[in-house]
């Protein structure tokens, strides 16, 4: 007999069992009727791209991280590392066969050979969605409603973090700061995760004390007397930038759509909110569950005025976000708000007499016919009852609730529902009879 | 200026633009919905794994044509060009943690570095069902079922020609050319491509005329004489490969189940089905759409007894097969039987003033909560009614019926309902009479 291989992973790579993946594909589908509540598209994208697409002007993290080759026939290929560029590339590409504006949602794998640890995976399923081609304000909180709508449909309400980077970067023009906005938003960006006082000290370095005393304070006053109202926080912020602008008017117009709109408050502003990247050039904000917002944002984005900039020279401004999946589902899960069980289905035909198995299947048929998924066991029980009751045990490990035992002539005569949780059974029974009793029993 | 890069693709790869992908989703979703409705559970496996894994004991065409290469820690690592290999090292990695028999299904994107031709593509999306750890005739039965129904709930009905692997190396024995299976398998495997005559020139040369002319006798018995059923079939292949055995007898239940499950003659019986590979071991079968059976099998598989034989000792018998997405998706067009279209949602808001935004929001969200996808524009209209031509045009481009032209005041006034395609509107109208009106109009 030949060595065996032993069976393993890559780090950073996972298998997903059937509990887990059913748990994933729930949790997208969810996601994605959201989306195409909202009238929004899907596209796709290849996972192996060419390596100067992916990289652009290349350089840092990227480059270290990106899973890179040469194919075959020598080309320098890459596997994607964020559905953003590909998207970039794609608009580009086909401009002329797209209706503008595009509201468009691409969930894809993407790989990142960093270091595995802590929940960090070098293979992960990001879930994007973005409005392309329009400058306009409905836009943006076209957005936010949806990344709330999303979160309401999986069961849990959300605080949505807003902020402007053109807002911030008046601020810093009014104090003579704009030529360091770079640096600044980047320490900015860390308050959260390193504190305020470390913060300062970054910002110290960089522009003085006084300076950075102006920077925190305008970075933190959200909140600031407790139960200030948005267009309150707005008008400070609006002052302290040097008067009203386009940017103060923009966000005292997303304002006033949450009102329209009755659900007032579900975003608030947040100027310590920068997304550190140079990519946003507008609005920017983040997500936080009611019940759990330490974990950190589950969705983050922002608008941008120059999406495919690298490949044509068209200016095709947006507004998009992520949703990060990984988090969501550890989240939802630590509020018992996943869906557990490995079935499909709520029902099994246990198998008596193996000769019946086309039998059992008409039968299941009628339950399928009827909207219920009903899984045929496909193993004989021996005469006596004994295997039976391993079906029952198998169906118990299964995740199903109910079982239903056929009688003698399977599609003439009645037959028994096995409630499994309860370990009681229900006699003389049509197909219409359990399915209703399996229909109303459903959580 | 910076230089453009030019936005291309890695030949053989595609993109998939939204008009493609919503069909492509619907079409797996509807599949899965199958799948579940038969009790199968999802897993997942990464897209990247250790390449030794990944070829096994390597060797021919696979090795030539698999994306491998080091990654950056110096490991030797590949892409998946299948999801069979994947779930061999899943099952045996996994052995412990799995309820036996597990009916599992996987659909994801495997790479090939095949020559890009003819509809031919480096990365395609495989959708593969099997039921592990049973040597039941059950499981041949459900997976044969299933495809048929997968199938039906797309709209068009299949006719499935199976085999048994096992019967036909009883009859090479019966004639004394066992030895010379899998050569024979492998000439027989080609008779639909190559025509009868070349393959009784190469069977010719493999074992003489004689035993030639016995091999094309047995493998062409099918439908000859016109109207045998299934039973006449079998017992004139019984009797030709030396009489009853436990292989005829496990086609004779197959054959048995599906009358008792009033499906008889879905599924008929092909000598020259053999899948010309060493894998299967017992049933083998293809898949033929009843109104264009020229373009191939669209979902072929068989029963194999040793699963995991490279990565564990035990061994795991089960049935298998898998969907040829894209093939399936071009027979489906080419029969009508897809739905065409770009927009997810059938209405759309019209823009008439972008400061209304916040209430459109709040019109379509009571379209939503009433089960109807709803899209809200984000572009105002000019007064005097030109851009709202616009956007009539832009919502016919997107494939949208419907258009909701607001009242004065949006949640308080009735509106007027546009028919796009019959260009007309209906006034006065309430989300819930527009909604009946959308719905009853349906396709």
């Amino acid at each position: 007999m030949a060595t065996l291989i032993e069976p393993r992973l890559l780090k950073g790579f996972r298998d997903f069992l059937p509990a887990a993946e059913t748990v994933r594909r729930g949790l997208t589908e969810k996601i994605e009727a959201t989306f195409r509540s909202f009238g929004f598209v899907p596209i796709d994208t290849p996972a192996l791209e060419y390596a100067d697409i992916l990289l652009g002007k290349g350089g840092g993290e990227t480059e270290k991280q990106i899973y890179r080759f040469k194919d075959n026939g020598g080309r320098d290929v890459a596997l994607r590392f964020d559905l953003t560029v590909p998207f970039a590339r794609f608009v580009a590409q086909h401009q002329a066969e797209l209706c503008f504006p595009l509201k468009r949602y691409h969930i894809g794998k993407v790989w990142r050979g960093e270091n595995a640890q802590r929940g960090r995976y070098r293979e992960f399923t990001q879930c994007d969605f973005d409005i392309i081609g329009s400058d306009s304000p409905a836009a943006d909180f076209e957005i936010l409603l949806m990344i709330r709508t999303v979160l309401l449909n999986l069961g849990t309400d959300v605080s949505i973090k807003i902020n402007h980077r053109g807002l911030f970067n008046r601020f810093l023009s009014h104090i003579g700061q704009r030529e360091k906005s770079v640096e600044i938003l980047r320490a900015v960006d860390k308050v959260a995760k390193v504190g305020i006082e470390e913060t300062g000290a970054t910002l110290a370095q960089l522009v003085g004390d006084s300076n950075a005393q102006k920077i925190l304070g305008f970075t933190n006053i959200v909140g600031d007397p407790e139960g200030e109202t948005f267009e309150q926080t707005l008008g400070r912020l609006t002052e302290l930038s040097g008067g009203a602008s386009p940017e103060s008017e923009r966000l005292a117009e997303l304002g006033r759509f949450a009102l329209s709109c009755g659900q007032g408050g579900f975003f608030t502003l947040d100027p310590s909110i920068t997304r550190g990247l140079d990519y946003y050039t507008g609005v920017v904000f983040e997500t936080f569950l009611n019940e759990l917002p330490d974990i950190g944002s589950v969705c983050s984005g922002g608008r941008y005025d120059n999406l495919a900039g690298l490949y044509s020279k068209n200016r095709i401004s947006g507004v998009g976000s992520s949703v990060g999946l990984d988090r969501l589902i550890a989240a939802l899960e630590s509020l018992g708000k996943l869906p557990g069980g490995t079935s499909s289905a709520p029902v099994a035909i246990a198998c008596l007499k193996l000769e019946d198995s086309g039998l059992y299947q008409a039968l299941a048929g009628q339950f399928r016919k009827a909207g219920l998924a009903c899984e045929v066991f496909i193993e004989a029980a021996e005469p006596g009852g004994k295997q039976l009751v391993k079906q029952f045990v198998l169906a118990e490990k299964k995740g199903l609730r109910w079982m239903i035992i056929p009688g003698e002539k399977p599609l003439q005569d009645t037959f028994t529902l096995r409630d499994l949780a309860a370990r009681k059974n229900r006699d003389g029974l049509s197909v219409g009879e359990a399915a209703k009793i399996i229909l109303e029993n459903r959580q």
